[in-house]
C-alpha cells in the first residue's frame, strides 16, 4: 500500500503548478503530505467533512449517481479533491492552469 | 434586477452541454430555474448548504481568501456553483466538455 501512495504522490506532483498534496485515509487521517503539519491537519479536517457532505448530497439527488471530484476555485488557489475507496487525495494548485 | 437575472440565465445557457440552470437569492430561494420544480427545490436546499460550508471552510483556512466557484464532477454530470453577493448560480452540465 505504501508503494501505491508513493505512486499517487508522484502522479499528482507532476501536475502543473501544484503547491501541495495531502493523502488521507478513509478516516480522514493524513497518511502523506507535502504541506506543513498544522495546515495539513486543518485541511484534512475541513476537506474530509466537506467531501463527505458533497458525496452524500450527490447520491441524495440521484441514488445511482456518485461524486468523482470536487474543485474549489478560490481567489488564491484551486483545491482539487479526489475521493476514492481507500483515500481522499487533496491537491492544491495555483490558478492559471 | 429582473433584467440582470435574464442576462445571467442567457449567459450560462450558452455554455456547452448545459442541461439545467438554477439561480438562487442569498436566502437560497430559487428565483429562476430551467429545471423541474421538485428537483430545483432539492438542488437549492443541498447546494446552498454545501456552498455556505465550502465558503466558510476557505476563509477558515485563510481569512484573506474567498471561494469563487465549486465544481462537483459526478458519474452523470458536472454541477458548477457560482456564488456571488446577490445570487448563487447553479449550472448542470453534461461531462465531456
Amino acid at each position: 500500500m505504501s508503494a501505491e501512495i508513493e505512486e499517487l504522490l508522484k502522479r499528482y506532483q507532476n501536475y502543473p503548478n501544484v503547491t501541495g498534496i495531502i493523502i488521507l485515509d478513509p478516516f480522514a487521517i493524513p497518511i502523506k503530505t507535502t504541506m506543513e503539519y498544522t495546515l495539513t491537519v486543518h485541511y484534512a479536517a475541513l476537506i474530509s467533512t466537506l467531501t463527505y457532505k458533497a458525496a452524500k448530497m450527490i447520491t441524495n439527488l440521484d441514488a445511482s449517481n456518485e461524486l468523482v471530484t470536487i474543485r474549489l476555485r478560490t481567489k488564491v488557489h484551486e483545491v482539487i479533491v479526489l475521493p476514492s475507496e481507500n483515500y481522499i487525495i487533496i491537491v492544491v494548485q495555483n490558478p492559471g492552469t
